[in-house]
């Protein structure tokens, strides 16, 4: 993991002006700007100012101003491109391009293409399945 | 929108107990169960219990505590499914099943098939277009 302010990641070098992205949003808490290679126009990032690597390692603390800017941007995003609605997500280490925690807002229009959630969805395959996995998640809680 | 608590809204029914879930979590502000129809076994829901319908409907107060939830879910989600990683991700109308606001908690590991975000990503034409894009955006916040 780079240290905080890395010059190795770029997502630091963004939130400290030295490398350059289009900036929509910024408190004392997080900076937004647009994704290079949106899915759809408006496609934002939402980063911490601090650099963490992934939602479980935002402090308790944080957690709270980080996605009042996400709900904030959410509807932003949204008005600004007349969305019908949005997609918000992130994705920790799997699939993740950049590891300084982001959340992605997109905005959606009803038949754009994307088909979301959207990949092959399966079923448990009984009932002790299910009850299994349940008490695997609620024991490392 | 269904009233809060509304029979016709399968959540508000999962949060009062009169529908059937596998709860992995709950506490004073969200509801944790699994998905029937998993991307990936571990795949967890995540919903306030106030019939919400989106992300932008969550009041401020209430972004700490169901937020707090979600990260602490991503972390018992991981572990448990000895994941390498996770997508935690909302859709906002557009691809919402349920019309009652839920973070999708998802497994992932590595090369899983899940092309995530993942789909064609674009580009702007121009520095003009994506400054007024930006703009567009600020101008809504
Ligand atoms: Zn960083
Ligand atoms: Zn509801």
């Amino acid at each position: 993991m780079a240290p905080a302010g890395s010059a190795a990641c770029v997502f630091c070098r963004i939130v400290a002006g030295e490398a350059p992205a289009y900036r929509v949003h910024e408190d004392g808490a997080v900076v937004a700007f647009l994704d290079q290679r949106p899915l759809f126009p408006g496609h934002t990032l939402v980063v911490p100012r601090t650099h963490l690597e992934t939602l479980t390692d935002l402090p308790e603390e944080s957690v709270g101003p980080y996605f009042t800017a996400v709900r904030r941007l959410t509807g932003a995003v949204e008005r600004a491109m007349e969305a019908d609605g949005s997609l918000v997500a992130g994705n920790n280490r799997v699939s993740q391009s950049v590891p300084h925690l982001h959340t992605h807002v997109v905005p959606r229009r009803r038949k754009d293409g994307l088909r979301g959630f959207f990949w092959p969805r399966g079923h448990y395959a009984d009932e002790t399945e299910a009850r299994r996995i349940a008490a695997r998640i609620r024991a490392q809680l």
